[in-house]
């Protein structure tokens, strides 16, 4: 039987441990294509390169393996990787990931590495975006790899509904403490930013943005309460931002 | 009676004519605050800048009107507009456009202008993101006017759910040819890219990305069938991208 072709990329850079893991777990499954951004592109949301020209060039990082660092974001490496490197191939699945720290809740909208999912969703291809609750370089990502093998192996036998991503993230225990899987909703948190002020050696004033991760949602269904309780949370995400319930509110708006 | 408190953004940046345009339409109904980049940041997504520095500085732009350039993002100026310039001040209303071109169906996961919009509503602010069908530099804003003043007064005095964005986009029509204003849904159509490769003065390999925007949605009650008929679309969004719909059919994963 033909092996699945299974793309792979991140937004914490080639050379991160994370994108390592998953690419030793995915290489289980099937033939894989690595396309990475060259550098790290954490917070980098669903952006695109349109003023730049983008590179692209092959890296002998992972042993058999192909793989291409790009310039560009992490959306721009699977819109290149789709369209110039596997133009001729059916892509079964598209991996990203595994971040260096949680994307559960409103950072699916920040994030490059469920951008890149999302990107990948887009173009009609199955697609997890996998995290660890660990923001450290040198994150242990051993206890991560039997969900992350589970995972993919649960796509690629039973498929994805169409314009479905997978939102997955792990929380930060040791190997046999994770409790299990499970399937959540978005948490309706968000960040409080702060903004430390400085001066640069001219006195010209700069900022940098911090801030707390604040989660109002008291419910039991959502990811960080999974996350929170030793589970993995997965979330069924999309990209159809419609507001469905809210169209009936303002069909008095066709009036004008 | 007070005036309601408005923040302006886009992301075309503070010189672009649409932001101009609906400065002035704003500034019938509040007291302005803008914040915009100072260059353009058009495909940003929902980038924000944690790695550098961010720099504000007030310019004197538009006649008796607060203004402040950002080095950041589109989403940045949103969190410092919030965080550091209106700490203390509650905002009605944010606006952000009018943007040189289309935003309508999947292009509000790309722009940098409905991204800001979006984190003015996580910030629980309502927010409404306007885009004119046209690109050029010197587009015509006038016949755009009444409706996005329409569309501000109506927001100003029926308020919005909460989580909620408005993604407006504005087909390019001679005044008194728009028929009116729609509410739809997202159509689910999406660009198919093309890359073009060139080579560099040193003999390197580069790509420009290009793309055509591709409909399958047939759909009469989208975006991109309203604009087709000549109205205005306003498609109501949100942030929450959880497919509650996906959930139950993947309850089985529960058992890992």
């Amino acid at each position: 039987m033909k092996k699945p072709l299974i793309l792979v990329t991140n937004d914490d850079g080639i050379n991160a441990a994370g994108i390592k893991a998953l690419i030793e777990v995915a290489s289980e499954f099937g033939d894989i294509v690595v396309v990475a951004p060259d550098s790290p592109q954490s917070g980098m949301g669903h952006a695109v390169t349109l003023s730049n020209p983008i590179r692209l060039h092959e890296v002998d990082l992972f042993e058999g393996i192909a793989a291409y660092e790009c310039t560009g974001t992490p959306v721009d490496c699977v819109k290149l990787a789709k369209n110039i490197l596997l133009k001729d191939r059916e892509v079964a699945l598209c991996v990203s990931g595994i971040n260096h720290g949680s994307n559960a809740s409103i950072n699916i909208i920040y994030s490059g590495t469920m951008s890149a999912a999302m990107e990948a969703s887009l173009e009609g291809i199955p697609s997890i975006g996998f995290s660890l609750l660990d923001y450290a370089y040198n994150a242990n990502f051993e206890p991560s790899k039997p969900f992350v093998r589970t995972l993919i192996q649960h796509v690629l036998e039973h498929g994805m509904e169409h314009g479905t991503l997978w939102n997955v993230n792990i929380p930060k225990l040791p190997e046999g403490q994770i409790k299990g899987i499970k399937v959540c909703r978005q948490a309706n948190a968000n960040w409080e930013e702060e903004f430390v002020e400085a001066f640069d050696p001219r006195g010209q004033k700069y900022y940098w943005m911090t801030g707390n991760f604040v989660n109002k949602d008291t419910g039991e269904d959502t990811d960080i309460q999974a996350l929170r309780d030793g589970y993995v949370s997965v979330v069924p995400s999309m990209h159809d931002l419609t507001n469905y319930k809210a169209i009936q509110s303002l069909k008095g708006l066709n009036a004008f």
